[in-house]
């Protein structure tokens, strides 16, 4: 196992209640000129956003909005928000939304504390020793970006999908409450829930081994948003259920089931690809290449995929590890198909990718050739290609 | 389910490394003047002080020393505590123990910050707005003070033991080192794990339901203890079975394994009078009373006890969810056996438990009969004294 550093200061206040507190909570985190970041209608059609400037109102907290956040969201809205930050002398950031809309206000939150262009964390010319302070009402469980350290940036110059992680980022608080995702599209939920539940296998197929307590806290997560998923399907309302996944979108991604793991995101650096190249939901991209990446590099530790397949996929142990391992992604693909998430690119797309535009992803993942990605296989371009060229 | 608020700030560093870091983990979080508490001679023997010593001279912090802290910590060293400190104007406490050093250091922060005595926040007579940071460089896991937010302290002036729980003591920063806990007697190691599952199981055994995803990260972190306690019998230097122990009595009681779920302390207090009136080890006390308050509450949701038993202990399902659930019980006293732990009052103290003192004890944990404990099932003096009657 690794040494690990654990750190999630994030308060988080989750239940049908937890809304109430909104300003409160703004307020016992020092905020006193307020940037609500939010993204499109659903934000004002189901009264959060009424509710949320009624608190800030009522707590005499001043506030500015700035809607117009999009998946993958933008370095463009990223820089109207600092822009816009810095006339008005905003304090404290109120992300009202899902994963984008937590990650533009993190970009927006670096930006503020960093004299340069933002983008320069991202493209690794900066490392970022500070940010203003951010906190969110999560509407979309999914991108675990409420609790994480990280945050994912859309350069439309080049369609340059980019990821930066530090500490300072934290959000102070996240106010969670699992009603607000009733309404949530199936297809939706389906990307919620594959995205979580790679978040947290992308640090399960790790190099180390003997980590059973992360083991175990992995395993009961997946299996629980698998079973929450199915329940969702039957009843989109299931309160319970909902809050299985809200609160696992969370825990999934706060670092707590990967300690003492060396984590491989090489699925979501080659989705990173597809959705910056084709603008697709980002869960689903994940969907349609992870079965393929898995078959790719199941074969460096076969016992971890055996392993997978029995904790969590429930398939039955045999004696041939290796069938055993191949029934576990073949079952993961089949919960993908029972919630309506595509298995290969053409699925995702509605049509056949190209070789040119595989080569293209390939480039840019690579950095040209010039980096490999993951731990648990490491992979160079041309198997990034192959990747591409097996998930089809 | 229930609503939660879950706030975890702890900067945890874990592993083989983690101690470089201690003295800039001070700075870090506002150290200049530190007092460093520890307890007995084993800090010292173990070069663990002194190197804590070299480090805060290193980086010019300056420091006091205070040790003497007990098991069972003592009301008296905190207030000598706090006028040290007073006088020698602290602004850090670095706690260098396990769970007695770690709750006297939270009891002098306590004290720090308010005029009042210090007594009050464990009677119930204040509240705490605020307390003097504190780090932890953990010794011994079994407590999980160092993410938790409770504090327990002994009053001699009655031996009346008392904890008091607040947001505010939460620690910045713990330092854990499995190596550190090669050495602890394989008694202190077995009392650890029971404290270390206690902590979760009176989260599990609740009144609450369909919270999946806590019963999941619960009875995973069960399994793995008990598993490590196993490894640790054959082979006390097993680093990566002492690294699930001590990273479980942080996750064992920082909240984390009851989100959504009414807690059931009872266990707890009944033992509290147990190490009170006869300062026996915490963990032993637990063992003791354990079995004899399952039994006696079962019966009020007998489905939760098959689904421990099951999920955590291994049981065979059977057609007859009474006898599952006895099988699970007898199975965990089975398992404290095997680890040399106590299973009734008589094993814990060498000898019979008069009327008097069952009697005494049911009385100060009830508060002279004005107090019911318990969610569980809903306990008052008498069904205390019957608990302790059966665990005689």
């Amino acid at each position: 196992m690794q040494d690990f550093v654990y750190y999630t200061p994030t308060e988080v206040v989750f239940g049908k209640e937890s809304e109430s507190q909104i300003a409160a909570l703004v307020k016992k985190h020092g905020g006193s000129k307020v940037l609500v970041h939010y993204g499109g209608q659903s934000a004002i059609r189901s009264g959060l956003l009424a509710k949320v400037e009624s608190q800030l109102k009522e707590q005499g907290i001043e506030y500015i909005c700035l809607g117009g956040v999009v998946p993958n969201p933008r370095l463009s809205l990223v820089k109207e928000g600092i822009a816009l930050c810095q006339r008005e002398a905003v304090d404290f950031i109120l992300a009202v939304g899902g994963g984008s809309v937590i990650d533009s206000s993190k970009a927006i939150a670096y930006g503020l504390c960093y004299d340069g262009d933002v983008w320069d964390f991202f493209c690794g010319k900066a490392v970022a020793k500070a940010a203003m302070p951010i906190g969110v009402v999560l509407t979309i469980p999914a991108a675990g970006s409420e609790m994480s350290d990280s945050c994912v940036i859309t350069n439309e110059d080049g369609d340059i999908k980019r990821g930066y992680s530090s500490n300072v980022i934290r959000c102070k608080f996240a106010v969670m409450n699992p009603e607000r995702t009733y309404t949530l599209p199936a297809y939706q939920t389906a990307c919620g829930a594959v995205d979580i539940m790679m978040h947290t296998m992308e640090r399960y197929f790790s190099p180390d081994t003997d980590m059973p307590l992360t083991d175990a806290l992995a395993e009961g997560l997946l299996r629980v948003v698998k079973d929450s998923a199915y329940r969702l399907l039957a009843d989109p309302q299931d309160y319970n259920a909902r809050a299985q996944i809200m609160w696992a979108s969370s825990l999934a991604h706060n670092d707590l089931t990967g300690c003492g793991m060396k984590s491989d995101f090489a699925t979501h650096k080659l989705e990173h690809e597809l959705s910056a190249l084709f603008d697709v939901a980002h869960g689903a991209g994940l969907a349609a290449v992870w079965g393929s990446w898995a078959r790719y590099v199941m074969d460096a530790n076969i016992s971890r995929f055996e392993q997978f397949a029995v904790n969590v996929m429930g398939v039955s142990p045999s004696d041939d590890p290796r069938a055993t391992a191949i029934a576990g992604i073949e079952a993961m693909e089949a919960f993908y198909r029972d919630i309506d998430m595509p298995v290969s690119i053409k699925e995702l797309l509605g049509r056949e990718v190209s070789d040119d535009e595989i080569s293209l992803m390939a480039d840019k993942c690579s950095r040209d050739g010039s980096m490999i990605i993951g731990s648990f296989k490491k992979l160079d371009r041309q198997d990034m290609v192959n990747i591409y060229l097996a998930a089809k």
